[in-house]
């Protein structure tokens, strides 16, 4: 069974082979567009943010929610960690080493205020001039990123999971970070790579079934080699997203990215949302596993914004 | 035996009890002075920067070495990683979670290049004007902190560990750090809380016998709480220390301090030498267990500067 799997997803057309027998560490040109919107961008963006976006990969637009909507947005927060709905759930994420909640996922149907927030034109207008379609949320969650024991996610590039796991067609999805509490260089801040996402790293590894459990914890495949990183990093560097409060880091879905631990007492919240273009929707995966679940990849319940 | 030893050590007088029967969180106001020296500093400091040391417990001295010399302490820090006679004994510390070389201790007896640089008045004079008393090294190492997976080193006092268990009676050490490859935000840089070394905070857990084993790995005793982090950052914030080879961090023995994981490809490598007063030489340990071995803790071979 697993073999015909295999045999199957061997014949099918692949834009982005990863973990797959003989492509660790091949590097594909990117295929697809960054930004896909024409000249006219959306009140928050002007044309040289828009071109800062397409070469770079990510922007940072500051003050976008007010203080009293990010008190809002932090109230919201505990409730959802205190949910004991949610926390009997596998939508609740623990950290690797401890009870401290590191992640809550599907927040935009968990929370009727998230829910609101993902269609906020602030930040869905954004999604749909950088995508120039209709969009949908493919994934979203809170990162509580508590202080003291928040511990560091590796670098990888969100699409080569959604590619291989969910099934993500092409790259024609980005990620909007609403930053919660004030982002510092010593409380674990996002780290991007920019412009590294104009390549795509084939890792290595077979992906196990069940892989998304702990990977959530803690990212061990689809990681790229040592010596893709120096590369990546001597061309692009390495930039650390610091912030306040209500400001919004949007990147593109195939920019490396990671972030090392947090020791300091100031946890590093932010609310995370995942938009896919509806003509991008998942597929089948390119791994030969069955698709992960709905709260982690928007697959039956899509609902255009 | 184990009881007796315990009988003798309560009746001994210790000025700053930690890991003991109700003295956990127990707050001392230091006891010492911070600088010992009087109006007449050595070259490379003036009084204003004494001063600095003195409310902040901390300085930072730019350009100190010159590139070249630099160069030659990296080389020599490559041959004392592949010396086999290093490599098969304890004085060699490895990752937690991987082969990779963290540290190598007792360098200053190691390497002649770096028992020559323990004595250069660049770095001696600091130390003899700041404890007013002649000096010798308490311990010293090379920290390679090498890239992609360097682990985080937890917040500690370094007095607490050298008091409770070497049996160093009083502050009157500090440290010495020799930056060799750049320190940036993003590479896991020294991080100080500024002012937390004019508070002692007594520690919970009693030290097991081999603690350093996995101490030096790894710090999970003489760790402050969650509680006494916050004020001490509420009061002194959190400085991460950047700066390029060849600069010199001088801080006091009781600042707590600690770092964060490095995943960036670069390497945060440096010397590190802990300079006691000769007049505050060890005693036996205010724990009950044997002393730590001579090369985290100069016991026998105390050789003044």
């Amino acid at each position: 069974m697993k073999y015909l799997l295999e045999r199957i997803h061997s014949l099918r057309n692949d834009m982005y082979p990863s973990r797959k027998r003989g492509v660790a560490g091949r590097v594909t040109l990117r295929r697809d567009p960054v930004v896909y919107g024409g000249p006219n961008p959306p009140p928050l963006l002007d044309l040289e943010q828009v071109d800062a976006y397409r070469q770079q990969g990510y922007i940072v637009l500051e003050n976008v929610f007010s203080e009293r909507e990010v008190q809002v947005f932090q109230k919201e927060l505990e409730t959802l960690k205190e949910d004991n709905d949610i926390r009997s759930s596998d939508e609740l994420i623990t950290e690797l080493e401890s009870e401290e909640v590191r992640s809550v996922f599907r927040i935009h149907e968990r929370s009727s205020l998230f829910r609101k927030l993902s269609r906020d034109n602030r930040i869905s207008n954004i999604a749909r001039y950088i995508l120039d379609d209709e969009v949908y949320i493919h994934q979203s969650r809170a990162n509580y990123k508590p202080g003291f024991r928040g511990k560091d996610f590796y670098w990888h590039s969100d699409f080569e999971t959604w590619h291989v796991e969910d099934g993500m067609p092409r790259m024609r999805a980005l990620s909007v970070s609403v930053i919660l509490t004030e982002s510092r260089n010593y409380n674990g801040p996002l780290m991007l790579i920019p412009k590294s996402h104009h390549h795509y790293i084939g890792c290595d590894g077979e992906t196990p079934e069940g892989h998304y459990l702990s990977s959530l914890k803690k990212q061990e495949l689809g990681i790229p080699s040592d010596d893709h990183l120096r590369r990546l990093t001597s061309e692009g560097g390495i930039k650390s997203v610091t912030g306040k409060p209500g400001s919004l880091v949007v990147f593109d879905c195939n920019l490396m990215h990671g972030s090392s631990s947090n020791i300091s007492p100031y946890p590093r919240s932010n609310l995370f949302f995942v938009f896919n273009a509806l003509s991008n929707k998942v597929e089948d995966p390119f791994c030969s596993l069955p698709p992960r679940p709905e709260y982690i990849c928007t697959r039956k319940s899509i609902s255009v914004i």
